[in-house]
């Protein structure tokens, strides 16, 4: 079955529940405002892309078989959505950018008659649907040259299928890549604290055969130092007019340890999650979310398919380079630390 | 209540059943090697120093009461139990440093009758924890001159009281300077996939009033960045001649930022720790444990206590300059960004 993460159907918006995953795949049917926003604040729906869709078919929803008494009333419903449906979540700019093709639909077919804007508005959040499905597969087709035969990619949350309308940002240049007979090792960052890498990424490479093997977030960097990982693949949620890309917690860490292992570091987005507006990514509103999401799992079943590898290392090696001094009961034992280990010790 | 991980009473090892934690107290009761065996290797007891207690008191108890022909046989049940109880856990050399210990005892006894080198085999038991007890309060009045007021420590996993026998190894530290009235802030991150960050040292630090920040591993180096960390601290399971040290899966990913952002970084480990028979890190043996504990989410309950502080970033920035490209739909861009985005976007 193909999967379609965001979809209208029967005068609804139709999402996967991706809470529900690996477990189940279910189907939630939105038709109010107020459910798109509590699908887009819970992660029902997530993914940069997916947001910004779902967000455009909530925002029609909202004037959808309402009576208006003219273009004020309609535009005073369509602002009040707007702002209503942008507070869901704040650092993806693509939540924004789609509620404002929206709205610009509005102001544009201002003197028409009120159904008219309405029926307008529908075809805009469909276009919005439609430029995504493209804009995705263009974004692969662009992206599959930096992909070599044999390549160990390691990638982060999820960017795929789930992420947007359909093919997905990062992963769609791995599946553009393996649909152009490039074989890859993919690995798959859990991604704590709500697991979108154990839950849907490893889900959805499994299902697209691309056989991922599962990581814990700190397993990263020691994979890179024993040369297993060739480049790091993920996707943004924001990106200034400089380059900085605001994406999930952990993209950070991982762009210093791939710079500090010579390993390329590729962040795949479409046009719409640039924010010219933002000289640098110091302007980027960070999300903070509940600390329930960290104390408590969530997801009470498994957190990944029952069949994704995984590789669970118990622990790594931090060279003594890396290391200021070792506290010892004997003392303090600083660098040159062959010399000083032994006279320390002995 | 003080705190006891590894204690002899009744005839018994008694451990806190670390599994149960933050949720319930537990003590289990070993009268047997296999129970001591399995208490390791499921990580009811863990942490280097504790596992070495642990393991010495096993070892007893496998000669414990039993009737032997003379030192031959007793010295052939030793053996056999020592390379048993041996392979709980490959990494941690503590472990065999401990079991060691026990088995020289017994040599140096050779020619003494059997029940009077049983006698001195439990003195020896008692004697690795007492000594345990006594190194950790020295490292930590060694260890304690590096942390300076106000210092925002961040740790890792759990090297605790609960990670030793009393105190703890780079936790030690910390507990010492703040009795001796320094102010600290401490971040411990969760340590996944078996959460001992979240589980124990979190539960721990509480108990003990130093009111900690949990947070994901994905989220250091961000605090990092952020500037909202000054140094860290962590314990070590084998450390080689070279002053490469074996830790907790995560620990270099740690090293390697704390390099980048000029933070210092600290091991804390008793002698028992260093092996100097490994020229190098890249000799220690390093533990591959079930995909299971990744897969699956053992702990169903809280993860945390309920009142610790948590820090639940959803998002971080990765600066351009550690970005190699940006695949975008319209092409992709690399450096310099501020000139290459304008015009491949405009």
């Amino acid at each position: 079955m193909e999967l379609r993460t965001v979809s209208w159907k029967n005068n609804r918006a139709v999402l996967i529940d991706q809470t529900r995953l690996p477990d189940k795949l279910v189907m939630i049917q939105c038709t109010t405002p107020a459910a798109v926003w509590k699908a887009i604040k819970d992660l029902k729906v997530r993914g940069a892309p997916a947001i910004g869709a779902a967000a455009a078919l909530g925002l029609y929803l909202g004037v959808r078989g309402k009576k208006f008494s003219g273009y004020l009333a309609l535009r005073k419903k369509i602002d009040s959505t707007f702002n209503y449906l942008n507070s869901a979540r704040p650092t993806a700019v693509n939540l924004r950018w789609a509620l404002e093709r929206m709205r610009r639909t509005v102001e544009v077919l201002g003197d028409q008659p009120v159904d008219r804007i309405e029926a307008a508005l529908l075809q805009e959040a469909l276009k919005i649907m439609e430029d995504d499905r493209r804009c995705c597969r263009e974004m692969a087709r662009q992206g599959q040259v930096l992909i070599a035969n044999n390549d160990r990619v390691l990638t982060y949350c999820n960017t795929g299928i789930l992420a947007t309308v359909d093919y997905g940002t990062a992963l769609g240049v791995l599946y553009r890549a393996a649909e152009q007979g490039k074989k890859l090792k993919v690995f798959a960052c859990e991604t704590r604290p709500l697991l979108q890498g154990a839950r849907l990424t490893s889900w959805e490479l499994s299902r697209k055969g691309l056989d991922p093997t599962l990581i814990c977030d700190n397993t990263a960097g020691w994979l890179m130092r024993r040369g297993m990982i060739d480049k790091v693949f993920i996707g943004a949620d924001r990106i200034a007019a400089n380059g900085d890309a605001a994406n999930k917690i952990g993209s950070y860490s991982l762009a210093v340890l791939a710079r500090s292992h010579k390993i390329s570091f590729y962040v795949v987005a479409p046009q719409s999650t640039f924010d010219q507006s933002l000289k640098t990514g110091d302007l980027i509103p960070i999300e903070q979310r509940d600390p329930g999401e960290v104390r408590r799992m969530f997801f009470k079943k498994s957190v990944a398919p029952a069949k994704v590898k995984i590789l669970n290392f118990a622990f790594d090696v931090v060279p003594a380079r890396l290391i200021t001094a070792i506290v010892t009961d004997q003392g303090i034992i600083r660098p040159p630390y062959v010399r000083n280990i032994r006279s320390c010790l002995s």
